[in-house]
C-alpha cells in the first residue's frame, strides 16, 4: 500500500502520475478485497468502479466540483481517497461511517444516494445553480449514474430536462451490465447492442466516404460528425442513441476499467459546454476472480475467506422473511393460476426469483421502476389477475401516489408485500422503512397488516389471495420466527381485521398491544416484568387497518393503561391508529407509544437500532415500569406470586 | 346532429361508412362547443382529439377492445359515442359523470386516468393479462398518451418496460404541442424535430437507393426498411428515434385530425404482433378558431360565448390563492437573488408564470416530473439556492420519496407551496388534494404550515424564504379571504409553531381548532352558535408541524372538548396531531375530529363537499351542539347574553 497510504485527500492523488495510477487501483482492490471479507458491504459494484473514482478524483477539482453519486454502492474507493481510509473498517457499524455517501460525512459527498436514479435531477440542479452564481461558473458537476439506475422514470426526468436550460453537466455511465439482480427493459438490450456490434467500427469508415460525397458530413463540422456517427451506430446496432434524442451529446462506449483512458476521456470532455453524457463499460467484481464470474452472487457477498473466494455462511436453520413469501407464493400460484408476481430489480432480495424460476411467464422484474411496478399491477388486476407486488418498504414510498391512482381509487385487488419494513440495519437512514404504515393507513379502502410469525404471513398470504380490493402485508428485514413448516394447511386464512391476545394474566391491568415480529419483543418483556411482579397482557393486533375495534373495545374496558409497539415511525403509525380510534370512541386509557421517534435514524446493527429506539424488550420494560409506578397500588402491581 | 343523437354505443358508430366520419366529428365538435361555453370543462384538448378517438370505437371492437386514456383531458369524445350524450350536460356536477374517465361510471372506461403518464403501465399490464389468459388473446389494448404526458418518468418506465414480455400493446402518441403550459424538455423538442424536417422526404429518396447498392436495405426486408427510416430521420432531424431505441415499433407522424387516415393507419397496424407506437399530430382547439389560436388559455375557458368566443368572466375583486403565492414569490425573488422557483407544468395554474415572467433564468418548468421537480430542487438547494417548488397537492404525491429522500433526510431548504390542497370539487377523486399533511406531517424535520388568510399566507412565505430546513405551506383551490393589500410589510413573518385565538368568548367551554381557510367557516359556525347560546372560541393554529405545544396545553387545561377542523384526510391529519399531542402529553379532553372521512369523495362543487363531508360551517355547528348536548349545565351551554 505505497501509494494508498499517503493519499489523505484528492490533492494528494493529483499529485501522482499518471502512470502510478494503475497501481493505486491494485493498491485499492487489494485493500477492499481485505476489509470487506470480514465486515461485509457491496463488493462487486465498488471493484468494479475503481478506475472510474480515481480518475474523477484525478481530473477534478473536487471538492469544489462536485462528483453526486447514483445509489452509492460503487462508492468505497471515493471513500477511501477522501480521507477515510482509516475509518473504512466501520463502515456500516454503529457510530462508523455509513455504507453509501452521506453529505454530513463528508464535504466530497455532495448528495444522499441511497434509492436510485435521483443524481441526475440533484446534479442538475447544482449544474444550473452554479451557472447562475456569481463566481461559481466555473465548477464542474459530474452525475455518476450506473445502468440499472438510468432506465428509472426519475433519471428520465433528469435526462428530459438536461438540455431544457444552459448548463454543463457531465453525466458518466457507469455500464458494468448488472444491478443488483440482472437488469432487465428496453434501456438495458439498448446499452448492450450498442456496444457489442462488431460490424460498427469497420462500416464506419465505408459509410462515412459516402456521406461525404454526398455532401452530409463534413471533417470540420463536429456536431454532423457526431450525428454522423450516431446515424451510423443506429443503423448497424438495430437502435437508435436515445441520449441524442434527448439532445446530451454523447461520447461512448469506453474501457471504464483502464485509468488511463478514463483520465484521457475525462480530460477531454471536461471543458465541453452543454450536458453530456460518457459511457463507461465496466466489470463487475473487478480484479476477483470469483466475483468476476458470478457478479450477482458477490454484489454483497458477506464474509468470505479472501484468499479462496470461499463464503462464510453462519449457519442457521430460521429461514429469512422474504423466504417464507417466496415459497408461499409459489405454493399458492400453484393452485391460483391468476396470481402473477412483480418487483422491481429486488428478485433474490424478496425471493420473487422462487416464482420466476418456476413461472417465468407470469413473473415480473421491471427493473427499477417502483412506480411502473405498482400501475403495471393495477393494470394486471383490471384484466383479471391476481397481482403479488414485492417491494422493499423503503422503495416503495416512489410508488406512493401509484398506489393510491393507480389501484386504491379503483379498488384494485393487488397484493403489496412489503419486505424491508422496519429498520434495516446497517444500509442506514435511506433504507429504514418506517413509513409505510403512516401512509398506507391514509389510503381509503386499503388493507394493511402485519405477521409476528411464520404462520401468519402464510395465513395473510392464503387471505390476501382471496381478497378482492388492495391489501399490504409488512414483514422486515431478517430472521422469522416460528415453525416454517407450521400450517401446510393451505386453506387457513386470517379474518380480517381481528387480532389476538397472545398472552394473559389474571390480574393484568396493562395491556401491551404490538404489530408484527416485535411481538416477541413484547412477550420477552412480559416475562421479565413478571419476574418483578409486574403483569401485562399482550396482544398481537395483526390489523391496522381495519384495526380490531372489537378487541380494542374490551382493552379500553379492562385495561389501565396500554402501550404500542411498532417498527415504524410513531407519527402516525400503529400506534397513533390506536390512541385514534380511542378518542375518536371516547375512551380515555392512557396510551404509550413505542416505536421510531420523530427523527432520523442512522446506520447500526438493528436490534442496536431496536434499542436506541426504546423499543426492543428492554425498552418495553421500561415503559411499563414506569406506567405501573404511577398507578395506584391496586393497579397494575401485585405482589410475585409463588 | 343527425348522426350523433342516434349513437348510443360504439356498435352503432361502427355501422357508419368511412365517409360519414367526417360529418359525426363536426357534429362532435358541435355538440362540445354548445355544452362547454355553460358547463366548463376541458376544451382545447377535447377538440383536438375528435378523430382519434372517433377513429379508435370504428377500428377497434370496444369494450372488449381496451382504450386506456392518459389525464383523459381529451376524453369527452369518448364519452359521448359510449352512451353518455345525454348525461354529458351533467358532467363534473354533483350526481352528474365525471369529467375523467373512470371504470365505476362505464365499461368502456377501463382504467382511472386523472395524474399523468400511467396509460402505458398499465395498458401493459392489461395487454399481457390477456396474452396469458385463454380465449382472450385476440383483445386489443390501446394506450393514448398526450405529448405531455409521455414526457413522464411513470411513461418512460412503461415505454422501457413495453418491450421487455410479449405483448401486442398499441401506444398512441397523441401529440398536440402543448400541454396545459407549454411543454418543456428534450422529448418534447424531440418530437418537433421529427415533424418538422423539411427535407426528410426529399432526402429519402436519394439515401435509400445508395444504401440499397451498399446493401445495406433491401425491399423485401421490411425490418431493415423500418430501421433505414430511422436511421435517415435521425440524420435529417439531428434527432434519433427514442421509441425505435427503445425497442418499440414506431409509425408516424400522421395528421390525427384527418379521421380516415386516421382510421386507415389503425386498420393497417392494428394486428400487428409486438408493442408499437402511432405518432398522431393534432391540433389543440381545432374547430374552434379562437381556441387554435391561444390553445393555453383555451385548455378549460370557463364560460363563453360560442358565437363570439367571448369568455364570461364572473366580476370578483377576490384573487385566488395561487396569485396572492405568485405575486408574493416575485416580491420576494426581487430583494433575494438566491430565490429560484420551480413547477411541473403548472405554471399558470400555481401563478409561478408571475416568476416566469419577471425571472426567467430563476425559474425552472420542469414539465410533468413532479419527482425531479422536488430532486431538482435539493440539488439547487444543495448548491446555496433557496428553492420554491410550487406543485399541486395531488400531483406532489408523485414526489413522495423525492421529499424524503432529497430533501429532508439532508435538511435542505427547500420550500413546498402545495396548491390545490384539499377539496378542489369538479375534477374530482383523482385531483383532490387531502392526503399532504398527513404524509408530510410523519417525515422528520419536516415544517408544516397552511394560511388561513391572505395575510398569513404572505408572512408564512417570508418565514419559509428565512427558514433554514424544508417547509410545507399548503393552500386551497379558489379564492382567498382576506386583504389582498395586509402586510405590505416584507419584513414581518410568523413565528413558527404559534398559533392563534381568533375568536375569543368569556365562558366557552369548547375550542375549535381549525388549520387553513377553513378557519372561516369555524368563525362563522361560531356566530350561528352564539346566536343560539353556545360559545365556541377558535383557534387557527397555523401550524401542523411543529404543532403549537403551549397554545394546545393551555387549550386542554381550559376546556371540556376540543373539535378540530381540516380540509384533508381524518386518518392521519391535522386532529389526529392533536389527539396523538394530547394523549402523549396525558390529556382526557374529548376530541371531535371534522375533515374528509376514510372514503373516496368524488366530484361536484368544492362547498357542497364540505358540506358532505361535515366540515362547512354548518357542520361545525351540528358538531358543536352534539357536544354541548352531552355537557353538564355548568359546561358549554349557557344563556344568551342580552
Amino acid at each position: 500500500m505505497n501509494l494508498l497510504n499517503h493519499i489523505d485527500s484528492p490533492e494528494e492523488l493529483r499529485k501522482l502520475l499518471p502512470e502510478q495510477l494503475p497501481q493505486l487501483c491494485a493498491e485499492i482492490r487489494e485493500y477492499m478485497i481485505e476489509n470487506l471479507s470480514h465486515n461485509p458491504g457491496h463488493f462487486g459494484s465498488s471493484m468494479g468502479a475503481v478506475e472510474i473514482i480515481v480518475a474523477l478524483h484525478y481530473v477534478f477539482n473536487t471538492p469544489r466540483d462536485r462528483v453526486v453519486w447514483d445509489v452509492g454502492h460503487q462508492a468505497y474507493t471515493h471513500k477511501l481517497l477522501t480521507g477515510r481510509r482509516d475509518l473504512f473498517p466501520n463502515q456500516r457499524t454503529a457510530g462508523g461511517i455509513s455504507g453509501f455517501p452521506f453529505p454530513a460525512e463528508s464535504v466530497y459527498d455532495t448528495f444522499v444516494c441511497g434509492h436510485a436514479g435521483n443524481s441526475i435531477s440533484a446534479a442538475l440542479g447544482m449544474a444550473i445553480a452554479d451557472l447562475n452564481t456569481p463566481g461559481e461558473a466555473d465548477r464542474n458537476t459530474i452525475a455518476l449514474v450506473g445502468d440499472a439506475s438510468i432506465s428509472n422514470g426519475l433519471a428520465f426526468e433528469g435526462l428530459n430536462n438536461a438540455s431544457n436550460n444552459p448548463n454543463n453537466l457531465l453525466i458518466i455511465l457507469n455500464d458494468n451490465d448488472m444491478s443488483i439482480d440482472n437488469p432487465v427493459g428496453a434501456m438495458h438490450r439498448y446499452l448492450s447492442d450498442m456496444t457489442t456490434s462488431a460490424s460498427y467500427n469497420r462500416l464506419r469508415y465505408k459509410v462515412y466516404n459516402i456521406f461525404k460525397r454526398l455532401g452530409l458530413v463534413n471533417d470540420k463540422r463536429k456536431g454532423l460528425l457526431l450525428r454522423f456517427n450516431n446515424a451510423v451506430k443506429s443503423l448497424v446496432s438495430t437502435q437508435q442513441n436515445i441520449f441524442e434524442g434527448l439532445n446530451i451529446r454523447y461520447f461512448g462506449p469506453f474501457d471504464g476499467n483502464d485509468v488511463n483512458k478514463v483520465v484521457k476521456v475525462l480530460s477531454d470532455i471536461k471543458d465541453m459546454k452543454g450536458p453530456r453524457i460518457l459511457h463507461l463499460r465496466t466489470v463487475k467484481g473487478k480484479g476477483y476472480k470469483a466475483a468476476e464470474e458470478n457478479p450477482q452472487a458477490w454484489h454483497a457477498p458477506g464474509n468470505f475467506d479472501p484468499e479462496t473466494g470461499e463464503k462464510i455462511v453462519a449457519s442457521s436453520s430460521a429461514p429469512l422473511w422474504q423466504e417464507v413469501f417466496g415459497d408461499m407464493l409459489v405454493r399458492l400460484a400453484e393452485k391460483n393460476d391468476k396470481i402473477v408476481g412483480i418487483t422491481a430489480a429486488m428478485l433474490s432480495g424478496t425471493s420473487m426469483n422462487k416464482m420466476m424460476r418456476k413461472f417465468p411467464k407470469r413473473t415480473f422484474d421491471v427493473g427499477i421502476s417502483e412506480g411502473h411496478a405498482v400501475t403495471f399491477a393495477g393494470g394486471l388486476a383490471a384484466a383479471g389477475k391476481k397481482p403479488f407486488v414485492a417491494i422493499y418498504s423503503s422503495f416503495l414510498q416512489r410508488g406512493f401516489d401509484n398506489i393510491i391512482h393507480d389501484v386504491a381509487i379503483q379498488k384494485l385487488p393487488v397484493v403489496f408485500c412489503i419486505d424491508r419494513a422496519g429498520l434495516v440495519g446497517e444500509d442506514g437512514v435511506t433504507h429504514h422503512g418506517l413509513f409505510d404504515i403512516a401512509y398506507l393507513r391514509m389510503v381509503p379502502g386499503m388493507t394493511v397488516a402485519s405477521p409476528m410469525d411464520i404462520e401468519s404471513l402464510k395465513k395473510l398470504m392464503i387471505t390476501a389471495e382471496g381478497f378482492a380490493a388492495p391489501i399490504a402485508v409488512r414483514y422486515p428485514r431478517g430472521k422469522a420466527n416460528g415453525n416454517i413448516d407450521a400450517n401446510d394447511d393451505i386453506e387457513s386464512c386470517l379474518e380480517v381485521g381481528k387480532g389476538r391476545k397472545i398472552l394473559c394474566n389474571d390480574n393484568a391491568r396493562i395491556a401491551v398491544l404490538t404489530i408484527g415480529q416485535v411481538g416477541f419483543d413484547a412477550l420477552s418483556a412480559a416475562g421479565k416484568l413478571h419476574s418483578e411482579g409486574i403483569c401485562v397482557d399482550v396482544f398481537d393486533m395483526i390489523w391496522v387497518k381495519p384495526i380490531d375495534e372489537t378487541l380494542l373495545k374490551h382493552i379500553a374496558e379492562n385495561y389501565k393503561a396500554i402501550v404500542t409497539v411498532e417498527d415504524g415511525v410513531k407519527e402516525g403509525g400503529f400506534g397513533t391508529a390506536v390512541v385514534d380510534w380511542l378518542s375518536t370512541n371516547g375512551y380515555n386509557v392512557p396510551v404509550v407509544k413505542l416505536g421510531v421517534p420523530d427523527t432520523w435514524i442512522y446506520h447500526a446493527k438493528v436490534d442496536q437500532l431496536h434499542a436506541e429506539c426504546g423499543f426492543d424488550s428492554e425498552g418495553i420494560v421500561q415503559a411499563v415500569k414506569s406506567i405501573a409506578a404511577g398507578m395506584p397500588a391496586d393497579g397494575n402491581v401485585k405482589p410475585m406470586e409463588e
